[in-house]
């Protein structure tokens, strides 16, 4: 039979990077197109002991239903973390437990956005998002990026000439896909603009803790006094992203309407990772984790820019990120990226289109991101090989 | 500041059920009020096995990012054990797994109604799927149901009188709250009634497993030819309800919308769990293990009845189950059940309002809904004892 679907949903296509991933499973493809972490950075034996201990001292607790907000003391661990480490938990301020980052956003953008509003997000930006926010019915408005993070100028001006704006999306640490990290100027001058325009400010930050060079900057949500700010993070990227663990910050009237949303969305997280992840927080050194698995992004950043360095010509220009997952190509106008990727794929080398990103409003981006956390370091050396190979050919 | 919500968030309130569940922290409150299998039934020391296998085996799988669809050999184990066990899984079914059924009856709304779309249920029903519908700007129109499940007559008539209706929601077996089983005659009858008036069917089906008299009635998924019915169930009443690991079985072009609106909504759901069921479907004797669920429950559910059928007056009337968790009781119209709950509160017995199941258009139910699964044989007998002195004293 034909289905007819909900005008919200009807015309949302898969995410391209996640069908990147289903197709990667020819093992002589090399992928520089995930977004995952390395699998070096997850703490096996540790976690192994942690759930031995959970079977152990409360499996009823464990296997139970548990409450929509999360598991108690994980909230107050994340509480305590976030607010020392980052600033980010206020008095008024409320901790959610999610299925991962991405639920934080889908349950904002339900709980802030009516169908038509726009989402004032930068560009490019994370694909999760944006088709989170076109499934709620949502126009995406693209806004550019300078190598210091969103053009504030550029975003007034959208904000002005959007319909209906709630919501600004930013990714200001190590941004998905561009690397960039907004500078404090512009992040306080996004808050500015949010209570200008009396818009809330959706901060996603999934890879802070990832930094590897450069000074800390401290998130938007911690220059916020008034709860203008939604703060979602996750324990993907320093624990494990197949587990499914984030969480929400934000004030706590927002928080009860998120709650009430994650009710019925899935009643609660996995409780027994909830309490892994609690057991992370106050029986590990997570410190000392999160900084070798700084150092391994470290290490294999410096040597795909080393070989990019080395081996593509000046035409290209790539950012040099301070952490995170990815570093993002700008091609120069001459080369068409889409016929580079296509032969990319054809030599076997997966990166992502700038494409992907756009928001409803956006034009092509001559552009591709690339990923150093997953593949080996002879796969990112061979990567750029191909990489250079394919671009020189097309240079001449 | 002040918050504005989304038209569609911005009425919901939190699930009483939840919210019971939250304040329950008391010991000495006996509760009827849950819908949470016996910790007794979780089978501790196989899961613990289970999970130190795939930490043994494949921890960098488990613990990385997986397909928004699920894992494959438990889309596959699924697909066989439901086709082979409840004829619900054809050529043209895809299984999808989901972060519990919850997530399923969420997206399938999601995909399937524009706001202010009508989707039809049985009254009273779950307050869980009401939410979900109502989140999604849907109208939740009430069917009442006789001892056989809903009356097709009244069905048919609210079909026919409902604002642009898109999708019949039922709970055929065991239902939640009253514990009723829709006869075959009556399965076929919803079946025809969705096709002639071009509906779509939203079959939860969390208890199917848990039958503990009479004779199996096949789904109506499994009557289904054509792709009208979209079928939900879960792991959590069987093995865990706190991983939250379901699954829809559709349709599947059905299928691929659901998937696209779940990768934006969880990307996944918890893979480690996810591999964890599959041993359970391919490594265990799952039969066998539920096989004592359905002992345990029918003892409980038996002891349950025995203790109404003694200490309760006639006038109160109650459902007699053949499985699932709950029986559902109506009060005679001289007592109030709200005055009778809230003393039932007073002398720490919780149970469910019948009004936290009804409809948009529902009508107030002199009614309770009690759970035998939860509380112990010594709390069961005290509980009862409770109810049926309030009942008695009212009854004056």
């Amino acid at each position: 039979m034909d289905f007819v679907f909900s005008d919200n949903t009807a015309p949302l296509k898969p995410s391209a990077i996640r069908e990147i991933f289903k197709s990667l499973t020819d093992p002589e493809v090399i992928s520089f197109a995930a977004g995952n972490p390395s699998p070096e950075s997850f703490p096996v034996a540790d976690m192994n002991r942690f759930a031995d201990a959970i079977f152990d001292e409360c499996p009823s607790t464990a296997l139970q239903y548990g409450i929509t907000e999360g598991y108690t003391p994980l909230r107050e661990a994340v509480r305590i973390r976030a607010g020392s480490r980052f600033g980010v938990c206020k008095d008024n301020d409320t901790v959610i437990i999610t299925s991962g980052g991405q639920q934080g956003i889908d349950l904002t953008a339900k709980v802030f956005c009516n169908k038509g509003d726009t989402v004032i997000c930068e560009e490019p930006t994370f694909i999760g998002a944006l088709n989170a926010f076109r499934a709620h019915g949502c126009i995406t408005a693209g806004v550019p990026m300078d190598e210091d993070g969103i053009n504030t100028d550029a975003l007034e001006f959208a904000i002005k000439t959007a319909v209906n704006p709630k919501l600004i999306y930013l990714i200001p640490t190590f941004q998905n896909p561009t690397g960039r990290t907004m500078s404090a100027e512009k992040r306080e001058r996004c808050l500015q603009l949010a209570k200008k325009y009396g818009l809330m400010i959706l901060e996603d930050d999934p890879y802070g803790e990832l930094r590897f060079s450069g000074s800390e900057i401290p998130p938007i949500k911690s220059m916020d006094a008034e709860g203008r700010v939604v703060y979602c993070s996750s324990f993907s990227k320093i624990l494990s992203s197949g587990m499914r663990v984030g969480y929400v910050i934000c004030d706590g009237k927002a928080a009860s309407k998120i709650s009430v949303c994650k009710q019925v969305n899935d009643v609660h997280t996995n409780l027994f990772f909830q309490m892994v992840c609690h057991k992370f927080l106050t029986e590990f050194d997570l410190d000392s984790h999160i900084k070798k698995i700084r150092e391994l992004y470290r290490r294999k950043s410096a040597l795909m820019l080393a070989q990019l360095d080395e081996k593509l010509p000046r035409s290209v220009r790539y950012t040099r990120p301070d952490g995170g997952l990815f570093i993002w190509a700008d091609l120069p106008e001459e080369l068409d990226s889409d016929a580079i990727i296509k032969e990319l794929v054809r030599r076997k080398l997966a990166v992502v289109p700038g494409d992907t990103f756009i928001c409803d409003n956006g034009s092509h981006l001559n552009g591709f991101r690339m990923n150093y956390s997953t593949p080996s370091d002879e796969q990112i050396i061979k990567g750029v090989g191909i990489l250079a190979n394919v671009i020189k050919e097309r240079s001449l």
